[in-house]
């Protein structure tokens, strides 16, 4: 099946998103459709050698801008090349849509063409973090900034299924971001969400803290989106201004260049560790079909990773798991509509 | 002026709160008081050379534990050392409490003793992050989980006084933690206080990102106590895992191993940079007097310089700035028994 690329959503579009697929269908062989002006498209294709590649174009006439509010950008602009990307999983002619555009308005298109999962009350877009361990999938990292607990709930749900279909963990871990590990700690929010995933058929750990993330307590850390947001920013901002510090240092004395020449692969395979191209893309959970969001300034390498990982996501059946995984919960879900006393009597 | 420290509250108590105790009192001539065991305090002390250093004790028969609550810890445990080394302050004996315990007893008993300066709803902690341009002040970072607009908007004042007074930041701006940096970002709570601080007499900057906290892009940056607490422990968290995971690359090979001892001088400053015990502790604002809080795990150099860091912070005058301060900003407070309907019409 092929992954319908938005190819002018990101902040160096169509160049980064033309070769990210030329990448991934060289590389992995997955076939690939581009979404946007056919002309500049056709441009920038001629650039590469693409002979035996099977990458073709499907023409949109409008682009959603990093400006544009998420919802006109699905009722204004019908032809945009995002949407139009998410039309091609609807109708079946691909499995999957990458985007780096508005990441609002890619979650917005997402909903709004393949709609959500029945029983999903708000999609949430997940991040890969390296840890200590491995990997740990964080959600939500930006679409839904005020959650109720049963919104956490779900997005718990979610983040099992992907870690278990889609990343290939046994039986993973779920916990709660929290101020602290005690079951008297937390906000208002988690504290109820907390006493909810207690009942839920999930391998559930209780609370986690900020740094459970990478050291790789859990395998999936629950957040609202305006924390986990904060987070992955947050995290992301630590990341390169310890990078900027520690080359300065490097740089102010001839001995540490030199000691640097030495040291410098260890730097680089430490790079890949923690470098967010490898991961390619954030999954975008809960709609009817497959969706991967990516950065603004994704360079080649993360496209082609999202491009790829967007391929596994929907081979994976996670759609169909999650489905399956929120029937089996039917009954926790029943406390959200009872008030806290009544539900604590 | 003296500096009390409660000397037992630490995880590696009283040894750690000696040793920082006696090398505050020898490197920066600060006069001590530890607050805690006599007996246990008199073996450690004999352990250091203190000929000529003014350290003395102050007996306290009890000690709050990490596992106590907060309110348990002032109201049954009246003679502990973290609650009697506030009375110092209150009785004008110290200029400033410091404990490495439990830092929700600490705040509780800097509350209890010193009370609230008047106007001020809830205190907050506020810790310092290491940025590109030099340091900014992050409050509140775990004191106050579920935060109405008022008190984000009374953290941003005291911010902003203790960037001024104890920091010497000539003109601090404070910007608001948000999932980005439009006006239509953030959530309920943060888009209120957003409005609010727009009138407030500060140099409010906005909305910032995670990733500003670490570019160094306003001086000040407030969050809710359960948002700071996680971005203060996911960087912790995240430092601790890269050095990990660059350490571990480093020492596959011999190559990488021997171009470390060059750079090893470079490792060093950065690590100091961005070290914690540099900073010492988190300052507890609000209250009537001054307080410091430490990390539960501080070292000797820590706890050295949160004597200091405390010390300076009693010189400043912040506590009577803040008072200052909040009755120029009476007016937005207004707001805050107005409904929102009303206080946009």
């Amino acid at each position: 099946m092929r992954v319908a690329v938005d190819a002018m959503g990101g902040d160096n579009a169509p160049a980064i998103e033309v070769g990210g697929a030329v990448a991934a269908c060289r590389e992995f062989g997955i076939s690939v459709t581009l979404v946007g002006d056919r002309t500049r498209l056709e441009e920038e294709l001629a650039k590469h050698a693409c002979a035996g590649l099977d990458i073709d174009i499907y023409h949109a006439s409008e682009v959603v801008g990093m400006h544009d509010s998420a919802s006109d950008a699905v009722r204004k602009k019908k032809n945009s090349s995002v949407r139009l990307a998410f039309e091609l999983v609807k109708e079946g002619k691909a499995c999957a849509a990458v985007s780096a555009g508005n990441s609002g308005a890619t979650m917005a298109a997402g909903m709004f063409v393949l709609k959500r999962i029945k029983g999903i009350e708000r999609p949430a877009i997940a991040q890969i973090f390296p840890t200590l361990k491995g990997q740990t999938l964080v959600l939500d990292v930006g679409g839904n900034v005020d959650c109720k607990p049963l919104h956490l709930v779900q997005f718990a749900i979610m983040g099992e299924v992907y870690a278990r279909y889609a990343m290939g963990i046994t039986s993973p871990s779920v916990g709660l971001l929290s101020n602290g590990e005690e079951d008297s700690k937390g906000n208002e929010l988690t504290r109820e969400t907390n006493s909810i995933l207690r009942n839920a058929s999930i391998n559930y750990s209780g609370y986690v803290e900020g740094r459970d993330i990478f050291k790789g307590t859990v395998e999936v850390v629950v957040c609202d989106g305006f924390v986990g947001n904060v987070v992955l920013k947050s995290s992301e901002g630590l990341a390169d201004a310890a990078g900027h510090m520690l080359k300065d240092e490097i740089l102010k004395s001839w001995v540490s260049k030199l000691g640097y020449l030495f040291v410098r692969g260890a730097f680089s395979r430490f790079k890949k560790i923690v470098d967010y191209a490898e991961y390619g893309g954030a999954p975008l959970l809960g709609i009817n079909g497959v969706g991967m969001i990516c950065h603004g300034g994704s360079n080649i390498k993360a496209i082609k990773n999202a491009i790829r990982f967007a391929h596994e996501y929907a081979k994976s059946g996670v759609t169909e798991h999650v489905a399956e995984k929120l029937s089996e919960n039917t009954s926790v879900f029943v406390q959200r509509d009872t008030p806290r006393s009544q539900a604590a009597a």
